[in-house]
Parts: C-alpha cells; structure tokens; sequence
C-alpha cells in the first residue's frame, strides 16, 4: 500500500485522530506524567502531532500541532518529533502513530535490549495486526537503545526497520512502544493489542 | 433442561443481551482490539451474535447478526462463529456464549495446555455456577489448542466436552475463555465468576 | 463501647448504610459474581442485610432485608446470615459489617490456613483501626476453614474470634474477608485498609 | 529558584491545588482508608493542608486549613503536618507537596529499608523531574525510618535531605512516598511518574 493510498486529511480532521489516541491511552495509565506522544499523517509532506508537554489525557486541537514531515522542526514540537517524522518518510503505508509508556512496554524493553528484540509467538491476539492470519506467526519485536538524541536514534531505528518485514511496532529499551496503522482508529487497535500482548508476555516470564 | 425450557426471543431482545455481555467485557478489559465475542440463542434454530471486527466496547444492534444454528455461515459472521453454533446444537440448554480475551484466560490456557485441562478446586467462588454447592468442588476446565480452522476446532471442543458433565466453560490455548449460560446476565456472572478464579488461579501458582 | 452506644437506626437509614458498602466494593471488584453480603445494624434484635442473590454493584433497597439478629431465618436472607448476624449477637460495638471477595484475601486466606491465622506488621496503615497509634502493631488475622455450613462456621467463628482483642476482621480460608465498623462509613474504611494491607502482603510474600 | 519568586496564593487558591492532587490520588486508590494528605504554600509563613480525616477523594474546601509553618499546630491539622512545614520552611521552591500510599511506594520502601535509599536508574520516565535531561540518570531516593513523632521524623527528614541534591521526594518506610513540585500540577505530575517508576521497579526487582 502506498501513501497514495491513504486520502489526505485536513488539519483539525487529523487532530481528532491525535485527540482520540492521546485519550485513550490517558485513560488506560500509558502516558504518565505528560509522556507519550501521538500523530497523524495529513499527506505527504505534513502531520498534526501533539505538541510537547501536553496533558494527553486531556488533549484538545490547542496541544496539537502541524509538523512537516521533511522541514525544520516546528518550535512547539516534543523532542521525540524526529521519531513520528521518519516513520512517516519511511513508510508511506503509515497513516498514524502512537508512542506510549506502559508498564510491561517499558520492563520488557529493558529487560531484553542486550538480544536486541522481544520475541512474541503463539498468541492468538498477534491475529490483531494486518497480514496475520495465524497465531503460528513469531513477531522478534526490534528494541533499540535509548538516546536523548532524537535525530540519531531516528536513523537507527530506520536502518533497524528496514530489515524487519512486516513490522507493526518497536520498542525503546527502558523507555517505551512506538507503534501505528493506517489510520488512527488502527493505530488504537494495535496499541491495545501490543499492551495485552506484552502484558501476557510479562507474566509469562514471570511464571517460567 | 432442555432448549424448549428455554424462551424463544425476538432478535433485537437478544441482540439487547449480546450487547450488554460485549459492554461488560469491554469496561473490563477482556476484549482488546476488537477481539472476543457474544451471543444471546433466539430459539432453535437461530441466535444473535456478534458481527465480525465491531468494537465491543461500543456495541449496538447493527453490530449484532441474525446467525442459523445449523446453516450456511452469514457474511458478516465472526470467524468464530462455528465455536458458538456448535455449542447451541449440542446444548439446548445454552441460552447465551460468551468469548473472551482475559490476561489470566490466556496466560494459563497456554501453560497448562499440554495437560489438557486446567484443575481449579477448593475456592468458594465455584459456587457462581449452577448446581454447585460447595467449595469442595473440582472443575477440570478443558484446554483445547488453538486452530484457526474453526469449524474443525468447533468438532473437536465439542467431542472434549462430551465427556465433560457438568461443564460451564472451557480455554483455547493461547487464545481465550468460552463461557456460558442460560441467559445473557448468567453468562455475565460466569464470565465474572471465570475471570475471577483464573486470576486468583495465577497468583496462586505464581506464589507456590 | 456498648451498643447502648450506638444509636438506633430505622431500617431505610440502615438500607443506605448497606447500599453504600455494596457499591464501593461492587465498583472495587470485591464482590464479583453476585458474592458478598452486607449488613447494618438497626438495633438489639434486628439489621439490615442484603438478600441472597442480589447484584451489589447495582444495588438498591429492593435488594436488602431486615432480619431478626436471633430469630427465625428470614426466607430472603443469604446464606451467610448467620455470619452476619452471629457477630452482633456477640459484639455490641459493631454497627456494620462487610463480607468481600478480593484476589488478595482469597489467595491468603488459603495459602495461610494451616496457620490458623495471617500475621501482619510494620505497615503505617495499620493505623487506620480504632485504637491503633503506632505502625508497630501486630495483626494476627484469624482464619477459619470454609463450610457450607454457615451456624456451624458462625459458632467456630465467634469461638476463635473470642480469644483475639482487639479484632477488626477474619479470613475464611480460600473464601474472602469479614470486616467491620460501628458505623457503614467506617466499615468501608476499614475494609480499604484491609485490602490495601493484604495486597502489599501479596507483594511482599512474593518478593521475599 | 526562590520562594519569592512562587507568587503568593489567596487560601482559596491554594485549597483548589490541595483538592486537584487529593481527588487525583484518590481515584488512582492511593490514599486509602482516608490516609495521605496534601499541601500548597500560599506565602512565606502559610500553606493550605488537608485537615486530619478528610476524605480525599470527595475533598471540599471544608476539608482545607490554613497551617502556619513555623506557627503553633492547627487544631485540625493531620498528624503529618509538621512533614509537610518542614519541607516549606527549608526549600523555598517547593510549592506544593503531596504525601500518598501508592502500593508500589509501600512495599519497596520497606525492602529498602536497611540501604537508606532505593536507586532507580536508566529509565526515560527520570525526565519527568525538572533538570533532568537524560534517561542516564541515577536518583537514590532516601528511605527514612517510620515514626509516629512526627516532629522528629521531620527533623530527621530535613537532616536526610540536606545532602541529597537534586531531591524530588522520598519514602518512609512501611509507609509511603512525599513527593513536591514548585505548583500543584506538577506536583500531581511529580506523583504520576514516580507511581510510575516505582511501579516498573516492583516488577523488575520481582524479575531478576
């Protein structure tokens, strides 16, 4: 699918996409204290992003932002715009992504980064994400390290990227999931099902 | 109790039962990403059921289907549709399924699947269930494995359970919980009553 | 404190006073599947008690009856009046008294039943008990073995409990919690406090 | 920063600070059984603090006093008053200080205990706190022994604090967490990620 795929959204359409996400993960505690960050394509060239230091829980179209996908970075930008931005030039497939901290995200992440990924196979729920059609299907989830330096830890995630096909989601070891979808209302789709999938994962671990 | 104790129902009085079962989960966590599903029997020969990829959480009438028991499947029937049907021919007196994906359901369906069944005895709570009197009780719950060949997997529960007497439920591996009753607010309180059990199931195991 | 002390109630004050403990656990989780009772006394003789079967997290005075504390058994009372009823009888300060089931006290309560009793200490909540001053305080809970034999469990109950004083609350082993107050706002005080205690205990069990 | 440089507050100000955080914590079950108490300084001298027993969740104004901070106690003033004093009259940039029994706060401040200090490092949430630009970051929060004088441990406390800098809170043990901010909402925001982080260590210490 190529980004001509998806049909261009105007700003305040996009940030009711924004506004949905940032509030459903408020309402589930994966964006604690103003953490996280949620964006929408608007086309090629542009997406509305939250800005930094928004409550997400109570996000409204004021803590959004429009943010061009190639361009400077926009003054009232989060720090963590790059990784949106280059997702977006990346992936033309890709019409929304949410970046959330919740519990098992954040230790599984860490608890995993010497391998490098987190390794998830069997679960029905993997049936979630677009092209499976199995629960035989093994997801080796890329964890990269963390890096104040949003610019560099953006190309390294792309190169990692790069060679992962299907890929629906990464992780940030000690830090967080980024993960998308067509479409906003996807997007929220996967962010519960990762959440669960990891969720499961961590008491799994637990029981071994 | 035979199906003909059982009261026939329009389809929108059923299709108000699915509804409040699919909330239920929903506020609960038990259906992440449209997962899960629900079903209120009509009569005989039909029942109410959930309509494939509606949001559970926000289910209304045009999300619910008008499905044969025994029939050719209807376009909008879930891909589990068969694991429903099956249940209401071979029980008459099974008024309303639920499906759903819980943490505990799916964490422990898969760690004791190699055993077939999962063993919970001696907890009060067994007692939600009909024709139980005493803790002094041991449900073997059934594990059958995952099979996205649903029509097949549906043939195989059915002949797991056939030897299972009482049975009130039972776990598809790695997958999730099928419970019911002979209405939609009993099914509710064994859907409850299941979640329940399996979560103080996990700390118990966890902690032995 | 005598129950001379506490002044008498009619029985739609006492109905409020059952109504709003049943809520505040139905809304925690407490009471799933149609489980635990509650009561407030009105005087020497009678109190207000939920009826067998009623749903708490939506209950209303429909759903709560007055029985006699040493009388007859009235048709709509729960089985587990006389655990209710037992504790008034003996002790003329209680006013109201909640009986739940959360995961933290029915996985203790079983896995400490051959003690006899779940020592809890060190804790600064503890303080939220009457005539507690210090987080250097011991708690014994005592905890009984479950039967469906409710007068034969109340008589052993009230046995064990006579020996422990002060005592705020029992476990009946792998069943839930009792758990009292004078007055319904303190019994739902006192029944946070406990499940707050116990699940830090659950914490603690399985770190140590 | 100092404090002349945090505006002056009219009492009825600050009591809607104090109300913001008790509502906050009291629906996240962090001050149960009317345990936790909360403040925001008005001036040099005075603080708004919630009144011994309120009820934190359903917090009014009535449940607000007006403490001197180096004054005689308020009658109505909690026990944990002079905690609350201490930290006004010794940091000038402190605002607002929230005291909450999260479970994650109650059971690690006791395993950590005999170190004096819990260390928590590495994770990306440490941003949360101001001046904190990095996940590379290691904050050892102090541990300071229970005491129900609590004159004395404030004393200890501000002893404790003197050599910790930067200092974002820190625990009592068996007890709790203190935790401030120059506002309100950033206290409520301080008290979010430390739930947060405190809450990922639980899990990673039960995972090692």
């Amino acid at each position: 699918m190529s980004s001509e795929m998806l049909p261009p959204l105007e700003f305040s359409e996009a940030a009711q996409g924004v506004i949905a996400m940032a509030r459903h993960a408020g309402a589930r505690g994966w964006v604690p204290a103003t953490s996280g960050n949620f964006s929408v394509r608007m086309n090629d060239t542009s997406a509305a992003l939250t800005a930094t230091g928004a409550n997400k829980e109570q996000l409204d179209e004021s803590g959004v932002i429009e943010a061009l996908i190639a361009g400077p970075r926009h003054p009232r930008a989060s720090a963590e715009a790059p990784l949106h931005l280059a997702r977006y030039a990346a992936a033309p497939e890709i019409g929304a992504i949410a970046h959330i901290h919740s519990i098992a995200a954040t230790v599984l992440s860490r608890r995993h980064e010497k391998a490098g990924f987190l390794r998830i196979e069997g679960w029905e729920l993997l049936k979630a994400f677009p092209g499976v059609t199995t629960h035989e299907t093994v997801f080796d989830i890329p964890i990269v390290p963390n890096d104040q330096d949003t610019d560099r830890m953006a190309a390294l995630v792309e190169e990692r990227l790069s060679n992962v096909s299907p890929c629906h989601g990464y992780l940030i070891a000690g830090h967080g999931l980024y993960v998308w979808g067509d479409t906003a209302t996807n997007a929220i789709r996967h962010m519960d099902a990762f959440d669960f999938l990891l969720t499961t994962e961590l008491h799994w671990e637990g029981m071994r």
